[in-house]
């Protein structure tokens, strides 16, 4: 019965991608940054679960999209979120200067050279994270991300981060909320610190962001939430998995993640355990020229995506831009 | 600064509860099972925070209104997740009867005495709780909870579990969701639990229930998510304004609880922390004839909606009608 299904979805499949889909994507191009290839895969998707008549039809209540967000949504070479933390140690060092020759803090100019950012030597980095994140405010943390993002530039690229944004998911995101769906992030990245932007670089508000997540600590004499550097979730792997289960109360049907470690891989297989057609993209970073040429030591993601017929987006292939204008 | 803004607010709230409120409350009654002096503090609020010339005013992304749910939005002696537990115990000795003779299974029958649900020995209880819930599939939960509401009668009410809701929050929560509210549950009820009827009972789809959480474990290769009998949040007390920011990434302005255990004052104290104003409802449990007549040991959620300025329902007084008919 279910083979019988899959293969009726198939079929409908088949004859929107030659009949409907050029009605569509004429009428109306929500997808302009795309090629035509993967753009009508999207499209076809999205006018099957769409339609009330089609036996793929999916209730609004129930579309749910989920990206993950380095490397997926913006760029990662290196991380926004490694960036940061950074920027909010050496702010430290200049509100208190005794702390510049005092590990790690003595490090911190150690993470550039010529220019760029690398992160030599994980260990310090991890003691700078501890220490930047334990005790401080939710206010105070946001305040400071504010901060960080009108004042930084990518590495590289030399921009403003809200031009490391990959036009084409800009896009994506809008049509799929024109079509009703609600859109997610799913990121390792940690939860506050995309909040801050997840509204005016993305159209997320801050409810719709899943991510790793601090331990708070309540107070209630002076009603401030407190940030403690340990982790209450490390969104990553299998735990994107669960903690969109914990959040959404189902699996998302539309999930988009990308090639560097295999950390979206139980995200995009998990949309498959949906009682709804679902769709994959997994995006593939071979664009050397535009953006950045990476692959994963493994080839996990690649491996699964070819097994599980994940939809697999060439940066240099399927996106005519890739920065916003 | 901030004392000028708080009292230029306290005015604004009594100009309109002599002048605009009457005009609201006549003009379309949403909240016809309230008495009217709560009546008018509610809607007042909402006047308020929904005036754009209104110094108070909170635009529609910020709206966020939580209820507890046992004893705030339906009765809880006991509570309806207390008689799942037993429900799913007895059908597991009926699919095994072998199990009937053992420990704790052997003790399902103590639960009852004189037709009346009791837990007298809590440390059975949570034995039962810890099997129940163990290695059972998400999907398998979801289909014996619909099972339990389909075929279980509220004892004493003696009436199907929709019946237990109170009319009165039935109106507030639609009156929100039409002010451009989200209406969340924030819960010490397990969270997959209450979705299994949140849409249902409440209007307020899954994704919006906040409770206490068990671990889950992803399985890529059958994509099946199992859950253990061990706590991944328990969303009581402290935890409920921490859980609060880890969904919403702010406090709610609106929140609701109940008097029973001290369970929802940090709950109703975080909203408190809101940089907009907010309103808070502390439900009394006065009424023996209509619902049930019960208080708490060290009066603590009294006090401290004496102390930070609650609202406290009256069920007795400000409830006209209780249930839905």
């Amino acid at each position: 019965m279910k083979k019988i299904l899959v293969l009726l979805l198939f079929l409908q499949t088949f004859f929107i991608s030659v009949s409907v889909t050029k009605k569509s994507i004429s009428a109306e191009d929500w997808l302009s940054s795309w090629n035509n290839e993967m753009k009508i895969k999207i499209v076809n998707y999205i006018d099957m679960v769409t339609d009330p008549k089609n036996p793929g039809f999916i209730p609004e209540s129930e579309r749910f999209a989920v990206f993950d967000n380095d490397g997926t949504l913006w760029a990662e070479q290196p991380t926004v979120e490694e960036l940061f933390i950074i920027y909010y140690a050496k702010k430290m060092t200049e509100k208190n200067p005794s702390l510049k020759n005092k590990h790690p803090f003595s490090r911190i100019n150690d993470f550039y050279s010529n220019g760029k950012f690398v992160i030599k030597d994980r260990r310090i980095f991890d003691e700078l994270v501890g220490i930047v994140h334990e005790g401080m405010t939710n206010k105070e943390f946001q305040k400071t991300a504010e901060d960080f993002f009108r004042e930084t530039k990518y590495p590289g690229l030399n921009v403003p981060l809200e031009k490391i944004v990959y036009q084409p998911q800009l896009e994506l995101m809008d049509y799929l909320r024109k079509n009703g769906f609600k859109v997610y992030i799913c990121s390792g990245g940690e939860t506050d610190f995309m909040r801050v932007i997840s509204e005016k670089y993305y159209g997320i508000s801050k409810e719709q962001v899943i991510g790793s997540e601090l331990v708070f600590e309540y107070n209630e004499n002076t009603n401030i939430m407190v940030r403690r550097s340990k982790l209450y979730t490390d969104n990553n792997g299998r735990a994107k998995a669960e903690n969109i289960y914990h959040r959404l109360g189902r699996p998302a049907v539309f999930a988009v993640g990308n090639v560097r470690s295999g950390g979206d891989i139980y995200m995009l297989r998990y949309s498959q355990a949906s009682e709804y057609p679902s769709f994959q993209l997994l995006i593939d970073h071979d664009d050397e020229k535009r953006e950045f040429l990476y692959t994963e030591a493994d080839n996990i993601s690649l491996k699964w995506a070819e097994k599980y017929n994940w939809n697999v987006v060439s940066m240099k292939k399927d996106w005519k831009q890739i920065f916003p204008k």
